[in-house]
């Protein structure tokens, strides 16, 4: 190929995106806690070719009676998944201000040797008041000081994972097991964490695992800027895909660094034709309790919206500058109120899925099409895919979906590489 | 069988536990970071029909020249170890001192899942400053601080595994996923946390992941006494075993609880014939860097001892009273020169290989009969195996030792349960 691959990253949530995916009739619903089907995910998405699976995480048991939100935890997910595949990476999230630096160094280098390089971290600062009352915290510490925290952390598990030369290891029965001289303290002591080091595992595969982030307010875009090798986005259509394109690679280069993958968030309905890809949203659209879908809403713009007329227009809300929560999901609501005029029921269906994040339904020939687009006119590098369905949206994609990509020269045939930097075609970094 | 099973557990070490093994010409230490190595081991065990895989665990690198100390974080790597296997249980080491309960309650529920029912936590609060100094302390906390946390910690991660009900799943498709009453908050507002819960992972297939513990201070056999469900001790010979085994079921009596499965580690040479066995225990022993071991035993008992006979015995030394450095390990020292009249290479081989745990080295009738003496006389209900060197120590334990066991009713034939708590032969907590 001539041009690069593009990316595809398999996220995955639950029986899928769409939230009311758990009541079809054939969900996965009972399996939620059985490591095989995320096993079996994990093996459709290298088969697949995809550069990775990931995991979103919540620190919070959240609405428990509306569908599975979090089950397994997803460092021992990947572990045991990790076993199950051989090319395909690897990604968890893990919470700078709930983890200390030292467990999350340890926990994703020991995964890195585990997969034999394939393993990388979506680093996230957390949202939820729920979630800190679970870990110490009486509510989530302001924007600025979790960021502040997050920028810390970030700088010491990278020292952690450098702390061992790639030559420490010496294996020599009449001498050392490891130079002394090559795996040296780092010996931190900053404003929010302590941490002498070196780490208690030695330098992982890949160096350092791949470092994702999904930086969307001005200051996880500067995160993102100085520390992510590649980037979740979620942009509504192609136009605030290249905008948000457009301003962290101008952050990128600003913090002197080459350009990052960037891969939108992307819910597909696939089908053989149009009206067979809607009728498959439309199948699940149906599904969908309405109180369900208004208190999503509620949260995702920080008030409550429960008693909204739902055949009307959907109020004006707040301007961006005025929400202080998540902004990135809150501009994509504006952008589709101030596009689309929807009624609140047709918000609560685009919303259903993905929340907001960009969504394609039509035959696998269209939906090649528009992601082409998306690559070719500075939107993405690739895609984070949200099936609407598990496991049968993601079945749909790479068994209809990847091969038109492939013919077109847009995405790998096989792997090339065995580690995950080397899917994103990144360099190994040295320590 | 009319008398239940002992109970055996592989604690897995490296090389093998004595600080020589991975000198060996054939040992693993290249393999350290490879997952293969630890599952074959678990798989080893399980053909063995042991009762569990053990991981101790630490948060500091350690001397990394003298050999393999930490790689694989334990969590991880036993998840990997759950899917290679279908009935061993699975033992993980969690510090109350560096994690959070919700992180502890969750990982361990999550491992609970992916192992269909067959972990274990061994609680432990920690001990070295360097450990304390990658997890924002100073220092490490006093001794009194750390058993007052790790109980407060051990009945908040206990309140979150009974957070979720055995019946809050539903997978109602016209209602609800799970039943938000059967779903409780814990809030746990305590000296040293503040958990809310519920936890993010529904009640684990044991109710609760089996809690040992190996409590040796005064406090700590308190805190055994009120929560562990299993124990691991240190006993050189079956007097302190026996000593250990009464004083703790009488504190484990006085808690209101019935017996406690013990089990002590042992350190075991097989052989043919008991030449053979003395044979390989001198191999690794000769395997040790006298100079190192040299040192280190000045150290231990406060006099320069580098100019002493290598094979010959080791010459009187003060009483215990009259030594004024650290006097557990002391006193272990006097007792082996006491009872075992070693030569100097032969001491420094006993403190290589399990310090002051019992070692037993003979064929696998004299090894059985010793097991049998400790279990019928009250020292033990079963072993924790520190095989000095893998695999091939606990090859030969399982290949040779074990069918004499079974073959004296001692030991099971195979598995008659699929948890960690069916092997324990320990009742399913209700929530």
């Amino acid at each position: 190929m001539a041009t690069p691959s593009m990316h595809l990253n398999l996220f995955i949530m639950g029986c899928g995106h769409h939230r009311a995916a758990w009541r079809h009739p054939d969900s996965a619903a009972e399996r939620m806690g059985d490591i095989g089907y995320y096993e079996a995910l994990a093996r459709t998405a290298e088969r697949g070719k995809f550069d990775a699976v990931f995991f979103a995480d919540g620190h919070a048991a959240g609405n428990v009676a509306g569908g599975p939100l979090w089950y397994l935890e997803p460092l021992t997910a990947l572990a045991a998944m990790a076993r199950a595949t051989e090319r395909i990476g690897l990604i968890s999230t893990v919470s700078s201000t709930f983890y200390t630096p030292f467990h999350a160094a340890r926990m994703l280098a020991s995964l890195d040797h585990i997969s034999a390089g394939r393993m990388g971290w979506n680093l996230v600062t957390s949202m939820f008041d729920a979630e800190a009352r679970n870990h110490n915290y009486t509510a989530m510490p302001p924007h600025a000081e979790r960021y502040a925290r997050a920028e810390e952390f970030a700088n010491t598990v990278l020292a952690l994972w450098d702390s061992w030369a790639d030559d420490a290891l010496r294996f020599d029965r009449n001498g050392m097991f490891a130079d002394p001289d090559r795996v040296r303290p780092i010996n931190h002591h900053g404003e929010h964490f302590l941490v002498d080091g070196p780490l208690n595992v030695p330098r992982p595969p890949q160096g350092r695992p791949v470092l994702f982030q999904a930086g969307a307010s001005d200051q996880g875009r500067d995160l993102a800027a100085r520390h992510a090798e590649a980037i979740y986005a979620v942009a509504y259509d192609l136009e605030s895909a290249q905008d948000y394109y457009r301003d962290i690679q101008a952050r990128v280069a600003a913090a002197g660094r080459p350009p990052v993958p960037i891969m939108p968030g992307l819910v597909t309905y696939v089908g053989a034709t149009e009206e067979e890809a809607k009728a498959r949203q439309r199948e699940l659209d149906e599904l969908l309790p309405t109180q369900d879908s208004l208190n999503q809403l509620s949260q995702f713009i920080g008030q409550d919206c429960s008693d909204w007329e739902l055949d009307a227009p959907v109020p004006e809300l707040p301007p961006l500058e005025d929400f202080t929560g998540p902004k990135g999901r809150y501009a994509t609501i504006l952008r589709i109120i101030e596009c689309e005029r929807p009624t609140l029921r047709q918000l609560l269906g685009r919303l259903a899925a993905g929340g907001g994040h960009c969504t394609m339904v039509g035959t696998p020939e269209s939906i090649a099409d528009e992601m082409q687009r998306w690559v070719e006119q500075g939107g993405a590098d690739g895609f984070n895919l949200m099936p609407p369905s598990l496991p049968s949206s993601i079945e749909d994609f790479a068994e209809q979906v990847v091969p038109v990509l492939q013919k077109r020269g847009l995405f790998r045939h096989d792997y090339a590489e065995r580690t995950l930097r080397g899917h994103l075609g990144l360099e190994r970094p040295g320590a």
